[in-house]
């Protein structure tokens, strides 16, 4: 590297330090950034300027202290002029979404996924991405990056979905072909990010937390497949290849039912949406409208499901002893009593082995977490240069 | 901080880059070292001095290059002139190891403990520690601290165990008692470092490894109990809590054997020592005698163990996707057809998913494992300022 690229490289890291400060404590002021950075106040205040030219922080009103001269000025995120934007790909719909710096939705654009072909799939991702990237730019923002959650693990630096095992697709080079979608549409947005959908939901409720976030911090996705994003020393955990967080593969029953990744007893084959549709006969739409006219047998397989789902959160809870666990996805929405009787589950495991049990919540986010963690992807990427 | 403060803070770090770069390319030159570290010359020649007058560094016989001037020298780790001192403090016996810096022992002290008291167990165990640090300062080493691995989650801050279910302790201050001990022997090492045992033994696969260490590793320890120690991004996964690592208390049998935390069909219930002693009505002493002489019914449990094992194998690697996966402790010791079956479960499971299994080896430090890897902790420690 040149002496200036080194600069350059080292200004960016200070320039993102200060915007993680101002966002952990809005209010700042520049003398206050001064004294946490051990920066001079000549270089915070060349820096802070440059951040607001770009839009990143916002001046508020001058507070009015006792002190004689120039009185402090609170700085803070700005959430008018920038926007991230955040692409859901997975086998049913694509979902294109745009937020603020602080996770604020502009605007959402979801579309059904007529059939499996990932070409067309993914021209309709690249289709709402234009969509609602257009619209942020239409109202005067700068868009920052786009970020993709897709249902497998990656191949970063290269693009590719590695493998998709529900969808059945094989080595997708998902970065190129939107490029390729975004160019035609004259909207070559970059940089774009992949990562597994899990890890990109796992990312919102740590991005767009207003609070101090405890680690570890467990997300679980639970829908047609099940798996994990696991935040852990302010990165995602993600393995040797890309793979960690299969957790819907944890085989919880010894010769239980067969998943549909070929082994027995899978997490996923018991928790999952598509293992209560199958073990009642049925379509997942149709075990939602047996669930919603209170079919008493539709509800039971909702409770062992349920259950199973604690098991689950235990064997995790153990092994990483987490500050947090985030539920998210179709199955949170079918009714209370599945997370209940996996709090209920998990409660009495830990409560024979006279622990006290975990944290539980499922994400504010509801069914555009991982869209919406996806836009996450972008800011967490950019404000960790190192 | 004072500018000195900062100044001392900085040589520091790059003091132990230095080690850290010399560790994993032995034979580099004070010239190698500055170009990879953008250092000046002078600087690296100052630092890489006082850790040759320290006993960290020692240089090899210059090269003969083809080029006129000096020849640069190579510099390796001196394992002659230091040592790390580690113990091992479990319910049944104590032990105190010392150690190079690449790892190789130098003594090792084990008692067994007649019975459980924790005060008595202490003491034998810092008597152990004096034994095998006097030995090392009258062959002229320095001790550069002391790790202990510990059969609990334990309170960093302030040197607590905070439980041991297996022993029935709770909120042992380990490092006071130690301290008192040494200090009253005429040895009071500093510092004294406490982790778990399972996690002391992976620093152990980590910081003495000759080849690089690819992440994640997990070394799980099987013994009268069963745990685990987790390296991700450079340090020890150790949890909100510091109790992380509790794979032994995964389910993995629905209503399974009563394991001794009050649960049922933990991994621990199932593939300890203990569960397969009692699977069998017999001490764990009794169990070793029918193995070793070829009794088929101890052979049996022994598999059947071995199988859960392997359950348990493929559910932390479905979490983690690690790169290495280490298995140590006495259950290791007791016959090729534990692992072995471990083995094939965990290459049948991923054979059904259509994968390929990960990596599992037997530590190379055998029963000694948890005592060498406390002295990896203090370097561990050392090499990692920041």
């Amino acid at each position: 590297m040149t002496i200036t690229g080194d600069q350059k490289f080292l200004k960016n890291i200070n320039r993102m330090a200060l915007v993680r400060l101002i966002r952990s404590e809005p209010g700042l002021s520049r003398a206050d950034l001064a004294t946490h950075t051990g920066l001079t106040k000549s270089t915070v205040s060349l820096l802070v300027q440059e951040l607001i030219d770009e839009g990143w922080l916002a001046e508020d009103d001058a507070l009015v202290t006792g002190s004689i001269g120039r009185r402090p000025t609170p700085l803070r995120l700005d959430t008018t002029r920038l926007a991230l934007i955040g692409g859901d790909l997975s086998l049913d719909f694509v979902e294109a979404t745009a937020t603020t710096l602080t996770g604020e939705v502009l605007e959402i654009v979801t579309r059904q996924n007529p059939r499996n072909d990932v070409d067309e799939i993914l021209a309709a991702l690249a289709d709402a991405i234009l969509t609602v990237s257009r619209h942020v730019q239409d109202q005067g923002r700068s868009i920052l990056g786009l970020g993709i959650g897709v249902p497998g693990p990656v191949h970063a630096s290269s693009g590719v979905l590695r493998s998709s095992a529900a969808a059945g697709w094989k080595d997708v080079p998902v970065r190129a072909a939107l490029e390729q979608h975004l160019t035609a549409g004259g909207l070559p947005i970059q940089p774009i990010l992949l990562q597994r959908r899990a890890a990109c939901a796992a990312l919102g409720e740590v991005e767009f937390s207003s609070m101090q976030i405890d680690e570890p911090l467990l997300y679980i996705h639970l829908g047609l497949n099940v798996g994990a994003g696991m935040f852990v020393r302010d990165r995602l955990l993600s393995g040797h290849g890309g793979f960690a967080g299969d957790v819907g593969h944890q085989q919880l029953v010894p010769d239980g039912p067969l998943c549909t990744c070929g082994r027995h007893g899978c997490a996923e084959a018991l928790i999952s949406l598509r293992a209560m549709s199958e073990a009642l006969g049925v379509t997942p739409n149709e075990f939602k409208a047996r669930l919603a006219v209170g079919d008493a047998k539709a509800h039971d397989v909702l409770r062992y499901a349920g259950h199973y789902l604690g098991v689950m959160l235990h064997n995790l809870w153990s092994t990483f002893d987490p500050a947090q666990i985030v539920l998210g996805g179709p199955c949170c929405r079918l009714g209370d009593a599945y997370v209940d009787a996996a709090r209920n589950t998990l409660n009495q495991l830990a409560a024979q082995a006279g622990l006290s049990s975990p944290n539980v919540t499922v994400t504010r986010f509801g069914e555009h977490a991982v869209s919406i963690g996806a836009t996450a992807l972008v800011l967490h990427q950019l404000v960790r240069p190192v």
